[in-house]
């Protein structure tokens, strides 16, 4: 938007792709979204919620705690519970995973957003994978950051690719400019991909061996917010148990989309100076996230219902990829590459070369005929110099739609494929 | 914080006075605050918000949604029940009050900040009241935005000098800089003034007089954070109300302090093109606020419990401002100077000139050593090159202490203040 009044920073920021998708999925009853990251309504934790919220507002000694103010960081129980559960999924006890890193934030998108604050200047670097979530590139191109890809392989970037581009960027002074490398590293939104533990050791390497030639750290940004979504396989420990992880790991993580959305709670481990940098940051924005969302997430995980609600969501999840995957093996014409993920809410799709799958592609538009929606891979790629966006790839999400609706909209995408020559 | 990896903007960023105060306060159990703008703990809503969330996840019909994701500028309930009880407060059907230019946020402070993104450049001039609320200069000094202060008289700022302050600015050739005049109109944090319609008014026309030679619209931020707490006298109409608003009023307002801050629910009304903009960037901070609330706040304002609760609170604010009153007049000494407001949940104290009351003084650390604290006014000042920093001040709140406490608090003071000669 171009208006005199308006910040630079205003300028530069667009409508984001997420809201466009949101707006049309809520806005066309009879839509099969198969795009919008919404987790499952049918697994809400609707009764288990009324009965936590019941129990912290059934007395004035802890209701009125509940609906006060806190404190900037988040409150003290649920950032112990964090960091604790945070050890148990990485089996450690390290100080790396302490209540003290712990900060609680409105969803790990601001948390997203608050560290690129605390860390990048207009102009600045931020590695990402190629392709990545696409909220974070939007926050990138408004706040004036450029973004580098690194190529993504079925188990997370290539390091090689890493090493080549920060010697490039060396090369050419800008090195100094690069702050971080943003990772989403389980069933990463948008191909599904999990990085494995070796690819997170060789990536850090990488990063501290630029150190000295960047003039600062090289941050490891590592966005789980799919972690918990696992239906298949054992969980991959975070960069966090890395040698070097204390100094040089930002770790982001979400109670939303593993219990809700709506009770928007997220979490980091952050180290310093970035931890303080962004507590003063987060003092500013609202000094603190509401305190009744927290006190609910401390209630579900102290009694056990977080844990529970975990598994009945994973086996949700797990049912409806299988019912994705099937129905894609049934529907999808041959040469239609699928990549199958082991947890969160998304299968990439790879058509033939020649078949653009983009926002103005007429595969796009008659699947939208069809009331089928999907994410446009395009819209997940950084603009970078180095290669053209490929324009042939779908996000197909399984979250919010029920089975019966993705086989419906799988067969009916499947016919817009087979219609267009695919 | 200085540290080669942080931008410019996290090593500008500096702990907020805020978060230092309610730390202070929270740590030290046996402290009487006077300081924290917390709301009383006793009328917090706790039995009538049980009931509303009962309500809400009650059903999966209206518990799903409420655990859902929903759109970046909030539920639709809300901002419509929002824009009909502005209309209400204002007596206006006017469209400038509608539900589509309404966005919901996490408190009006990230309306606040969101805002300034949209509008200010580093070194962009904001025009504030002087002493103004001082999270707001804190998001003006982390932002790199300049502030100029405008004298603050009984009623509002002096417009004339608000016309010598954006004159002084043409001259220099700032103007161009200038963004918006920032007013916080109810019972202002930290003086407890009330702006008057007129004042407002003159300030409008102030404003809509410069822009041609500033080149773009000068906006008026409408802070009405403290607006329902108001326990004598009559409400003052909004500047949404006055002649050319619609282009250049930015209000915002919040559910935290009538209701509960646990519950953290802001919202503005905002004319194109920032609220688009702003928009764009709810988008990437957090792509909306937490649904669970905004359906209590629904529910709410929909059963008539808001409208009762507000005159609960309002009630309990008057009780605790006379007890205030009264024991100011007879604990402080003579030539101390004290300005009495009408709502809101501070008091504004003027010791006689000489008397430094900041945070470095003896008084303040005497105060404290009595388990005293309140907010020195310096606190409250911007950088201003036109002017010192007065340092003779204090805001003293009695939302969060109990009267009883209030009445210690302030023997306690007064009884520092005698020994310290003032």
């Amino acid at each position: 938007m171009n208006h005199p009044a308006l910040s630079l920073l205003g300028r530069r920021t667009q409508s984001p792709a997420i809201s466009w998708l949101m707006h049309t999925a809520l806005a066309r009853p009879n839509l099969i979204s198969l795009a919008a990251g919404f987790t499952d309504n049918e697994t809400l934790p609707v009764t288990a919620s009324r009965k936590l919220i019941l129990s912290v507002l059934g007395s004035a000694k802890t209701g009125q705690p509940a609906l006060q103010y806190g404190t900037t960081v988040g409150e003290n129980n649920l950032r112990r519970l964090t960091a604790e559960r945070l050890q148990l999924l990485d089996h450690t006890r390290a100080r790396t995973h302490s209540a003290e890193r712990t900060m609680i934030t409105s969803g790990s998108q601001q948390l997203l957003y608050m560290t690129l604050e605390a860390l990048c200047d207009p102009d600045d670097i931020v590695l990402v994978e190629d392709p990545t979530y696409f909220v974070f590139l939007s926050i990138l191109q408004s706040r004036g950051i450029r973004a580098r890809g690194i190529k993504l392989d079925r188990d997370g970037i290539d390091p090689a690719h890493l090493e080549a581009v920060l010697e490039s960027l060396r090369k050419s002074g800008d090195l100094p400019r690069v702050k971080a490398l943003y990772l989403v590293s389980y069933f990463q939104n948008p191909t599904g991909v999990t990085t494995s533990l070796k690819k997170k050791k060789k990536a850090l390497a990488v990063l501290k061996k630029f150190e000295p030639a960047a003039g600062h750290t090289l941050y490891l940004l590592e966005d789980a917010a799919y972690r918990e979504l696992r239906f298949a396989g054992d969980d991959v420990p975070s960069a966090l148990t890395l040698p070097g992880a204390r100094d040089r790991v930002i770790y982001t993580g979400t109670y939303s989309k593993p219990y809700a959305p709506g009770a928007r709670m997220g979490f980091g481990i952050l180290p310093e100076p970035v931890f303080t940098t962004v507590e003063y940051i987060k003092g500013n924005h609202d000094f603190g996230s509401a305190n009744l969302l927290q006190q609910l997430m401390v209630a579900a995980l102290a009694s056990g219902v977080y844990d529970r609600h975990v598994r009945v969501v994973r086996k949700n999840y797990r049912r409806k990829a299988e019912a994705t995957k099937k129905a894609m093996a049934k529907h999808f014409p041959a040469g239609v590459e699928v990549w199958e993920p082991a947890g969160g809410l998304y299968f990439w799709v790879r058509l033939p070369a020649g078949n653009p799958a983009g926002e103005k592609s007429k595969i796009f538009r008659e699947a939208l005929k069809q009331n089928v929606l999907y994410v446009p891979g395009e819209l997940c790629y950084a603009e970078d110099p180095a290669r053209p966006i490929p324009r042939n790839e779908m996000r197909i999400s399984f979250g919010g739609a029920s089975i019966k609706s993705i086989q419906t909209g799988i067969a009916r995408l499947g016919q817009v494929l087979k219609s267009r020559g695919t």
